[in-house]
């Protein structure tokens, strides 16, 4: 069940070198990243999947030596929009009149709605908005990693210009908010494995108002 | 399995009124959101679970009248800190030594280094930050809500600083950021119910640098 795999996960801190997650674990695990829900049903967010091994050696001088993303085989970086413009969401507009029988007077006024909403609002407010829909997305995907057994590390440690810049995300209209090496705990040198997970209590987190 | 989880819910706009969901599956959603990962374990916010009825109305006004809030019979309530204090890093240390055999001299230092990182920053950056953690959780949040057969809605669309007010959450250092009623679909008046599920396609949202 869920809690057995969110007790399962840890951030892993050293991963075995040299083995590589399979195809199909990392599709489902991205496949959850892309079904996850965001607000308006947005996903103002990219994924950029890196593999390349040179490309993975920048991304690990940009997070301040980290080895995950060297010793894993997959690094998931999530880049949120820069900005929302009416190009974005007119094509957001077609991808849902694709999906439920073509554009409706239901779905443009929707739309303009949110652009209404949303397009006078600063860049840096709309960047926030994407950045807090990706974090959703980004734990949906740690817990589907979870489920197909296969160690994730949650990173906001690194340089996001850096990043930005060695993967051309400011181009595109991205900037980076979060990394997630993919790969497989190692059997030695994580100083966090085997520590018992630490929790804020239920009673201090969690109060009813019944 | 996870997919089909993620395929099963979706922001319910009309619950069954007066369906209660059990005390079981709102434990298992909790704990769910209180296992979830974040920026080094930080967890920085509360849930508030309200089922008192006369807040979940004010709550609904708050909310521009969305049903969901009084139709459902729980609201959780994503409130996060609205900023780092030591008093509560402090805190989370010494959760940390009492899940790990008590304070040692790499929890000491893990958590003056969080200090002499977060506690220089503004407020509002170090609010910012919280509520990404926070989104983290509530994406776990809902995918729990599904593992049970809960329906649950993600709602943005509400005014903070009236959420806050009725709940009280400013003096506690707390800023509400999402809503997630919980209920049971209803049969008939969801405009969403039964309409295909709309993402962005896989070629678009992600790309593979190999």
């Amino acid at each position: 069940m869920l809690s057995e795999k969110l007790n399962w996960r840890y951030a892993t801190k050293k991963m075995e070198a040299g083995r590589v997650v399979p195809d199909d674990k990392v599709e489902r695990i991205l496949e959850a990243v892309r079904l996850a829900p965001t607000s308006s049903g947005l996903q103002p967010f990219d994924v950029i999947v890196v593999t390349n091994r040179d490309l993975r050696e920048k991304l690990k001088a940009a997070a301040y030596g980290q080895s995950q993303i060297t010793d894993g085989s997959h690094v998931l970086v999530f880049a949120a929009w820069d900005n929302y413009t009416a190009e974005r969401l007119d094509r957001l507009a077609e991808g849902v009149a694709a999906a439920r029988g073509g554009m409706s007077p239901g779905i443009k006024s929707n739309f303009d709605g949110l652009k209404a909403r949303l397009l006078p609002r600063s860049a840096d407010a709309n960047f926030e908005h994407a950045a807090r829909q990706a974090y959703i997305a980004f734990g949906i995907g740690l817990t589907a990693a979870a489920f197909e057994g296969v160690d994730a590390t949650p990173m906001e440690g690194f340089d996001p210009a850096a990043v930005d810049e060695i993967l051309g995300l400011r181009a595109r209209g991205l900037r980076s908010v979060t990394l997630m090496p993919l790969g497989y705990r190692a059997a030695e040198g994580d100083w966090l494995a085997g520590l018992p997970k630490a929790r804020r209590p239920r009673t201090e987190m969690i109060t009813e108002l019944a």
